[in-house]
């Protein structure tokens, strides 16, 4: 089994920006930016390895996710984002196998799920904010590193006789290509499957005009085209763009919290960890003060308008209880503040949702929500009086796998629905939360969203938008036991569970990618072909060949 | 690691008869057919477990399969189904427990596909055959049980103050309830999510009126009505069904292959064991002879019509590779006969698509295919002078992960497509093989479908059909190459990687239960916390309580 210490993997912080950026160059002339990665050997997050050949670990891929996000906020006039490299003959051979070996189970579980989630925040930008993405693969592209160009928009592939695009962890490593590699091949690419199987079987790869063929790029130049083809394709894509002509943007400043032992601290958003019991208390506090009045307004504000800030923090927080609290099994989710002002907030977002910024702050608290459900921990919400599930904090409670009402008949408390729970912030399976919720009864989602006015508890319950609404008398008792009765079971066992029941509904690539493509590596990563002692991922790099139970399963 | 002998488990034969049951009855009474469990304990497929309380293993589920398949064949009067149990106050147990404990993984893992496979033709016969079925629970009904209620079409619980439906398998086992359980619950019966999560860890269940409140079933009615309601219900049913009003259905023979050590023959399959290169090849010998001419004279043939009795064969022959050849990675799959003589029948087949028994036939071709499709094993189809890839038999090579047409020039070689591959034999993504294949150019799935006439090899390379089509110079050595590096890599990743690559396009309900859920219940099958010395699974029934590591992953 995983030691907790072993599964906590080294400490990492999100916290980055370029100009400390280690990996990654960010230059941006007019409308394209170029994202180039030079990964420095040296500067993995632990000494155990070395990032050769462009290949990453967490803490390039945290330099990635980082400089994405800055794009869409810190600079709306960029339109298109050309990902290459600056090491000759080389993009990017993956991520690092000795990393991968060394890690634990959990680690690598996560590392793949931040890494997908960086995927997808970029096919999240072309869908949603006309960011267009092209990746100009200068050199030899592998596993991981052609998973990157696959989330781009179009693949180019410099034609030199060397370089090619290739998925060889199947054949090298005994695993998959799990950052979304082979969904993305059959299912965004459209690969042909007998294509794909060989693609997947061959480690040197395919390169040229076949790739062409078979729909593995976009196109192939000679290396002295390939500069003047890349320009010319990224001036193409910016053109089509629908953001701003000019800047300025805003600035995505540190967030800054106050971290003691068992308490993490931001301004809107409390983590209070209770290791004994395994539980997690994030308490998130709504909007209050000023509200701006026009997107200009919102844009002054910059990244403390409160929603920006709010699920900044969130976002963070979430992050920080995967990696660094792995023990850590429910979380229980409050929040408080004025309901009104949070409503007033949501109705401010949706009246200004063509204006450049209020629309990335909405998909924003969109990825930050979705990262919500993939967190592999159990979530309930608790909404007592004064909190604040309202509007956008209701997804909250909506995400949460329960929810809690106290009926307290001295008391106030009640949750009001926004015209953000109908629509911006869908889910990963491309349903709205409440769609989702409902798909039993679809007439419903409309009828609570129209529905003037707070819901008092039985109001909830009989809308079915919370779990249980216990009274005064029982509260404490029924909340109580839910918690430590889950807190008592097979945390693998809820983790599939919850995996399962949290995606009710139509499945997209999306959805496919951590559903079915991740549970099936999550099972190759605890597979003795893989990581036993003689396993395809322990032998890579060592004089010895693996040695394999050849029992199909 | 698996020991082969241990991956194996007990032998087993799919060849069974109701005069043969032990674990159920079928009785027959007009147009209801009604299948009682009745488990007999000291007959489990081993003598290491009881299978007390209805519980099952999978010699109980093979029985219950073959019932559901011979009163699609053989009973074409029966329009509804009752499922329910002999035993007082207990409906079924679920899967049994100890059977799983002793068990190794890959037996785990293949029982459930089996079951999963019964589950779906249950609900195949309701879409499709106009046979509807009803779970009439006349006592507790938990876990496995449950499950095989929810493929039901409708449910009714008995109210006797003690009956309940539970999923307890999370909550007891620390493993899924991996039959289809959780999908169903929430994608079928549309079970609101927050309940379902509550349902999935409450070991006792949800009884009573809460049950149907929940959805988890359609009516409870108390013990004196029970009977009378459950009869009632299935008469209605019953009068929806569009099957012939009465028979005489067909009567399913055995099989009765020829077994050696390293061959299976069946009247028109053959399978060939290659136990050092971890290879089989099996070969379909198209139909010959006269051709039937009507619904009837089909009907006359009863089982020994070609498509019936070579696809029963070939199901048979897919079974016995995945439970009594785990060791075999690779199936080379061939054909042999007259083209055109499998071009008249499939005419023949969809010309008579509205007779209730070439219906049935066809479904049954489409079940096989699917079971193909949901093998764990890497399918080569070799096209070769003499083939007959032509027509249904044509699906076999687009269900293969690849295939390799021999392009001689002195050899006449073709392929060919019928009415058979444009809509009747979909997979379980819902399209049909060619959309699946042509997804990146749909257009050319009528372009193919159009063509009157054969596709030699250059014909077919060239319209996508098969993977590859070298020269009687090159053919030994690149077949040879393929299946010998194939054979070389992780078995593991090799399942993963199909069963990812084979269902591109979308997901359906059943598609989530062999990807998304199938996919979380291998990885916990394999945790610690569930098959540990001191996982859920190991310490079930015995003095001492589970020890879980606590760590989410």
């Amino acid at each position: 089994m995983d030691a907790a210490t072993q599964t906590a993997g080294p400490q990492v912080s999100f916290d980055t920006s370029p100009d400390r950026y280690r990996h990654w160059t960010l230059g941006i002339d007019g409308p394209i930016a170029t994202l180039a990665m030079d990964v420095r050997e040296d500067a993995g997050l632990s000494p155990d390895y070395k990032l050769k050949l462009n290949s990453y670990d967490l803490g390039v891929d945290i330099e990635l996710a980082d400089a994405i996000q800055r794009i869409r906020f810190e600079h709306p006039e960029v339109h298109a984002v050309v990902i290459t490299s600056l090491k000759e003959r080389v993009f990017c051979a993956g991520a690092n196998i000795f990393m991968l070996r060394g890690s634990s189970h959990a680690w690598k579980v996560n590392f793949c799920k931040f890494t997908n989630e960086t995927r997808l925040a970029i096919e999240d930008a072309s869908e949603h904010s006309g960011l267009k993405f092209l990746a100009a693969l200068n050199g030899i592209c592998a596993g991981g590193g052609y998973e990157l160009a696959l989330a781009c928009d179009e693949i180019l592939l410099v034609d030199d006789g060397n370089s090619a695009v290739s998925l060889p962890e199947t054949p090298l490593l005994g695993v998959l290509p799990g950052t979304g590699g082979l969904t993305r091949v059959v299912d965004k690419r459209k690969v042909r499957r007998d294509l794909a199987d060989v693609f997947g079987t061959v480690a040197e790869g395919i390169k040229g005009k076949r790739a062409v063929e078979w729909r593995l790029v976009d196109a192939v130049y000679p290396t002295s085209q390939f500069k003047a083809r890349v320009a010319a394709r990224a001036r193409e894509l910016a053109a089509k763009s629908d953001r701003p002509a000019r800047g300025p943007g805003i600035t995505l400043t540190p967030l800054k919290p106050n971290v003691t032992h068992d308490r993490v601290t931001y301004s809107a958003v409390d983590v209070e960890i209770d290791r004994d019991k395994r539980v997690a208390t994030v308490t998130v506090t709504g909007p209050s003060g000023h509200l701006p009045e026009s997107g200009d307004a919102i844009q002054a504000l910059g990244d403390q308008f409160w929603p920006l800030r709010a699920f900044r923090e969130l976002d963070d927080a979430l992050l920080r209880l995967r990696l660094a609290e792995p023990l850590i099994g429910t979380v229980a989710i409050k929040t408080r503040g004025d309901r009104g002002a949070m409503l007033a907030v949501d109705e401010l977002l949706f009246a200004q949702k063509d204006h450049w910024l209020a629309r990335e702050i909405v998909h924003f608290m969109k990825r930050t929500l979705k990262r919500m459900d993939l967190t592999s921990r159990t979530f309930f919400a608790l909404i007592t009086p004064g909190s604040c599930f309202a509007g956008s904090l209701f997804e909250l409670a909506l995400a949460a796998d329960r929810s809690y009402m106290l009926d307290d008949q001295e008391q106030d408390n009640t949750i009001a629905l926004s015209k953000m729970n109908g629509g911006p912030l869908k889910m990963s399976n491309g349903l709205t939360r409440l769609e989702t919720r409902f798909l039993a009864q679809p007439e419903q989602v409309d009828r609570v969203l129209e529905r003037d006015g707070a819901f008092d508890p039985q109001d909830a319950l009989e809308a079915g938008l919370v779990s249980f609404a216990p009274d005064e008398l029982d509260w404490d008792d029924e909340v109580r036991l839910a918690i430590e009765s889950r807190a008592a079971l097979s945390p693998d066992a809820l983790t599939g569970m919850e995996a399962n029941l949290r995606f009710a509904g139509p499945e997209t690539m999306e959805t496919k990618i951590f559903g079915r493509l991740t549970a099936w590596q999550n099972w190759i990563f605890v597979r003795p072909n893989a990581v036993g002692p003689k396993g395809a991922l322990t032998a890579y790099g060592s004089q010895s060949r693996p040695e394999f139970d050849f029992n199909r399963t």
